[in-house]
């Protein structure tokens, strides 16, 4: 393990450490009938994941000598919307899926309804959770960062892409569609997280080009090595059931590219991602070393 | 009919008629795969519905002088999270409910995955509306509405309510315990839509106190008269099922205080209503005209 890893293994276990002490505070159960709800919420959002969203926002921020709970309440944010996403997304009528993380999924757990309410709760209390003052004295800051996370998570975002890769067991979608379906499906949302520690950061938006390149390349790199994931990742490491793109006969970067060409397209694109942050001196090491890890994940 | 239920009735029409075209423009169907998501939210936001949360939204806004389109736009987001919260709460999983405002549930018309997705789509439009310098020039004053909003609808609000709502199926809730569940299922996003009016009328929150007195005793007189409605009202007319709570063993204000006396309960609410807004003039005779057809509404 070379110093660079050392400091990305470092980022994402204070990260992870963070959101964890947040959502157990933000989570507190209550001695009424909502009880199940909030273990419901808790059991989905607490430990075992890789807070990529989180750091992301954090690690740009920083770049910007934002002030760190700021940053980490932003980054609490995003993740509560990506948290609401995988408690939906697994639903029977969604993708109909029992282990997450390696933990059965909320509906498994509790029921349905117990897990359609906990990803509501996640939906409103991340909006709730950026209009405080508490993450930004400006609320021109907090309401630019609402406008662009309901933007990256609506019909236009996170939650219009899931709904096309429900569309994509149906049809046989091309290149151009199946990169529009995942830059919604899931670039939304990790463009979100580097916007946010923009946003935060008070960069005006014509200086955020760099950024966004950054972030644009990065999403695609990591939907890539997630599709190379669903073949060839461990099950037991990924926490989740692997090989079911191809089981739902669904059209992914890998099965469009092959293995070798979608291998060499996300390493790619990485190499992409780590030139668009030129301009940046070793302040943005972090963000150079989250794009390659993205590469390297067992999971 | 007389003067007031004239000027009510038209009120009601108007707001029907501009939420809808809102809708209209905000649900354009796309060209793409998610085509069917669109038709979801159109289906089950467009039409039918009697907008009493926008109404209250708007008959608010006018006391204090609010531009009607800034107004007309905060009503829209909170009747983006009342159509959410009727798609969610009508799945299987949840009411299963197969009929609302005379048509076929969306999960019915659809399926129950592009219902899951439009109503999330519809929860992260609300605050996309919200967060938009079209809703007001002022970030303090859109800031607010988010905060407002987000509560309202969130763990502590409607999502809350709803899960206090599917326990009280198992449980046998006393009076408090019902008179709370419903403050947060349905009172919540009704206090918000009068708050809204007031925040966009920039009326500093220590002078809010007798709109909030008159949102809370609606919202409570609403909520009873949903219960009379629930034994004794037409389906046809209601355009969805009824008897649906003494089928499933809920306690409700019904149940628990017997027709007479609920039915004196909320006309006592009613009067306590418009007696809150005694400090206004005759600007104030719509939010007084709503807190009597709140309770002789037949829908």
């Amino acid at each position: 393990m070379n110093a660079a890893s050392l400091t990305l293994q470092a980022a994402l276990g204070e990260v992870a450490t963070d959101i964890d002490q947040r959502f157990d505070a933000l989570l507190s159960i209550p001695d009424d009938p909502r009880a199940d709800l909030y273990r419901a919420m808790r059991h989905a959002a607490i430990g075992g994941g890789k807070r990529l969203r989180p750091l992301l926002t954090m690690a740009t921020a920083q770049l910007f000598g934002v002030d760190r709970d700021c940053a980490g309440r932003a980054g609490l944010a995003i993740e509560c919307i990506h948290v609401y996403s995988l408690i939906h997304d697994d639903l029977p009528a969604m993708d109909d899926d029992d282990m997450r993380r390696g933990k059965p999924t909320a509906h498994k757990l509790f029921n349905e309804a117990t897990a359609i309410l906990a990803g509501d709760c996640l939906h409103a209390l991340a909006f709730e959770i950026l209009a405080d003052t508490a993450t930004h004295a400006d609320p021109h800051v907090r309401v630019e960062l609402i406008l662009d996370l309901s933007r990256a998570s609506g019909p236009n975002g996170m939650a219009g892409g899931q709904m096309m890769d429900l569309e994509a067991e149906k049809s046989s979608f091309d290149l151009p569609t199946v990169t529009r379906l995942q830059a919604m499906k899931t670039g939304a949302l990790i463009a979100c997280s580097v916007e946010a520690g923009a946003i935060l950061g008070k960069v005006p938006p014509e200086q955020r080009t760099p950024l966004r390149g950054y972030a644009r390349d990065l999403g695609l790199a990591f939907q890539i090595a997630d599709d190379i994931l669903d073949v060839e990742g461990d099950e037991a490491v990924a926490g989740k059931k692997l090989g079911k793109d191809a089981a739902a006969g669904k059209e992914t970067f890998l099965s469009l590219l092959g293995l070798d060409r979608a291998r060499g397209q996300a390493r790619m694109l990485v190499d992409q991602a780590v030139e668009h942050l030129q301009g940046f001196g070793p302040e943005a090491d972090l963000l150079r070393d989250i794009a390659r890890f993205v590469m390297d994940r067992d999971r």
